[in-house]
């Protein structure tokens, strides 16, 4: 792992927006998919997975969400049990009331609460299918109180017809019955337009391939849609009371996610930064997924070595990384420099996977420095807010002019007079309501 | 106004997203101003807004922010102020803390939240330049904490040099005082990617024309952006204890934004149905702004006859408008039926320039029916959230198996190692901290 004064370290961060011919192909499956439903949505999977759907097949039954349970290890039920436990604990402190301030001139003003009516969740198939991340992507939906949380993955997953037991088995602890047997961009319009088996959502969530990426671009404003993930990255800011094999491991274990994952040290300690160099090299060769975490390292890894904790925090706040541990002296008394980190993990038992899988807050992160202007999926991105405006007879009488004062400043003549009409009337008497 | 039942009426919404042409010259000029900063700033300000800016001139000045109160009357000073002040206290109450959760086991875990760091407010030129839309995009950043709001609008505005006074006004009694002399997708390039004179921000919000809205698109990634607004709309739902001449003022008021605004009546009574067509005519032909409300009238507009006050209800959850007024016997007894709506404002007295200008929630609400997974801008919209995980070494020991469980079934062998390190050396005394 290169070790680099802050001022030599140049951030490298690379964004797959696509080939021309990849958004060419997604705006195609979209449209069609749009006009012809059910009949494009079976076209583009007997096409992409070879599967041949057809309306008594497309979803997931019943008796097959009960199978699963026997194709996988009890203890993998126990451990995505306990997982889902702690996140719903974790995610229902987030929820939010709708509330009301009632004035003294008897007018009402608030914001109501409500959740999202019907939530899809894309789940990709293969090697990607992450049991975590489908805790990660419906339990929060469900704390918002989504009464329809929907999910959808390809049909044929690593090789074999039907989909992957541990993701039916995380879907059905999360609390989803209702899953398709679809994938890719196809699966994607279905969600967002509808079709005839697929009732349409108001938000797509859930990570999947360049072709997922690009179709949910391309739906975002029919529906809405989470943030499109770019490769994780982990930031350790440390000094030299850090133990160099946890952060080496540590570092690694971002690093194995994939080629284009990105794993830095941040330390004020020359020594530190050579035993982690020493450490990665050392665990680089035992890991199975060496040559995926080598080249991550290689064209994104770095060690930064700062002149002192404060210049850390600098390149830190530069940064804003995915993932920060702090294993320092007293890591909390750093957290209130730290302006910009997606999830903080502090002190030297804080290892990322505690976050990744068990401890409660959301493992979707923002990445690629938008941590400076965007949050962890929470409660609040399955919710929506309306404002509540009820306003007395005194109230009006009271401000109408003032309303009608700025009205007329910006030419909205019209404006002015739906509040004019009304002081005129109840002047005078003339209406029906009143007190 | 034409009169149609609910399943006559077809909705109808048209969204401009630019010809080729349009978003052609947006890159180039993004590209440009990214690649070549002040330069090309100053390049396209001549070219578009034909003022030649300098270094010296970019910003106004305290002296002139101070002149402008001299341009404009007491009483705009005043309204503006009135209504700074409930905007303020509105969102003062959503104002959120960061929370931490002690477990028994030592562990903490929580969400921070945090301002952005810098925003910039996009301000139009001309007759869209709006003092009440400065309040409403400022306030709720500042109330979120943000340290650094900006405020870039067109140097020359109504056809004369210098920036309408009534803007600096409402920036100043906002608490406004850096801004930019930049209009169009020029100006939207420089708050996103910086240049010598003017720095980069994490938030581009405020409206603009279709230059600014597509620049807007082309930077989202690079910074985060408000949503990019579609016309204004209003729906009315009201039984036979409305007043009519209320009721078409309130649909006007609405139309006379611009050709494409939409007004719509839904009510189960044929009566009212009648008498607010009729109202609406007679108004009409009263308003200065005639032409633009009948246009938008004719080709947006319509009243909805029901055949009861719930197919009303379904009608306005299927439209999900941005203004909602309930104007019937018991309008809050509804409101828990409303599922999608921007602002709902209820009873007679709750016209919406009520909230336009002057009652505290927030103006810029979600349009084109993504209410039904939007919400109005508010206090949230500025700030960003950071998990906090401060994990135990008790915690680890005792849910190291489950998390290194769900590791390896995912393949991540990696992420397993990172706890099993720990284990193994904490099992062994082996590390410098401990307990």
């Amino acid at each position: 792992m290169k070790i680099v004064t802050a001022s030599e370290f140049e951030l490298r961060r690379d964004v797959d927006y696509g080939t021309p011919e990849q958004n060419a192909a997604v705006r195609e499956i979209v449209a069609g998919v749009k006009k012809e439903g059910d009949a494009a949505l079976f076209r583009y999977t007997e096409r992409f997975d070879g599967v041949r759907l057809d309306a008594g097949g497309i979803r997931v039954t019943e008796v097959e969400l009960k199978a699963a349970y026997e194709e996988v290890e009890p203890s993998f039920v126990k451990a995505i049990r306990g997982a889902a436990d702690n996140i719903r604990t974790f995610h229902a402190r987030q929820k939010r009331n709708s509330w009301m301030d009632l004035q003294p001139d008897g007018s009402v003003l608030g914001q109501i609460i409500r959740p999202l009516q019907r939530v899809g969740v894309y789940v990709p198939g293969g090697k990607a299918a992450y049991p975590s991340s489908v805790l990660m992507n419906v339990i929060p939906a469900q704390i918002a109180g989504v009464p329809e949380i929907v999910m959808v993955t390809p049909p044929a997953t690593g090789g074999r017809e039907g989909i992957d037991p541990y993701i039916l088995v995380a879907a059905a602890e999360a609390g989803v019955s209702e899953i398709y047997r679809i994938g890719g961009a196809q699966a994607i319009a279905a969600l967002a337009y509808g079709t005839e088996l697929v009732p349409p959502v108001d938000k797509i969530c859930g990570p999947g391939n360049i072709y997922v990426a690009l179709a949910k671009r391309e739906v975002y404003g029919a529906v809405d849609i989470d943030s499109i993930a770019g490769p994780s990255e982990i930031v350790v800011l440390a000094d030299d009371t850090a133990e160099p094999a946890y952060v080496a491991a540590d570092l690694l274990s971002q690093a194995e996610h994939d080629e284009m994952a990105s794993a830095l040290l941040v330390t004020p300690s020359q020594r530190l930064a050579d035993q982690v160099a020493a450490e990665v090299e050392r665990q680089l060769a035992a890991l199975p997924r060496e040559p995926i975490a080598r080249a991550s390292v290689e064209a994104y890894g770095a060690i930064i070595v700062t002149g002192s904790l404060e210049e850390g925090i600098a390149v830190v706040n530069r940064l804003a990384p995915e993932h920060l541990e702090i294993v320092t002296r007293d890591p909390m008394g750093l957290t209130g420099a730290i302006r910009n980190a997606g999830a903080i993990f502090l002190g030297p038992y804080s290892s990322e996977p505690v976050g990744d899988y068990w401890a409660g807050p959301n493992h979707i992160i923002p990445t690629n420095g938008t941590a400076r202007f965007s949050s962890p999926v929470d409660v609040d991105d399955f919710i929506k807010k309306s404002s509540l405006i009820y306003y007395s007879r005194e109230a009006l009488l009271q401000n109408g002019a003032a309303i009608m004062e700025l009205a007329r400043r910006e030419g909205l003549e019209g404006h002015a007079r739906a509040i004019e009409i009304r002081l005129e009337r109840e002047a005078k008497g003339e209406t029906s309501h009143g007190e």
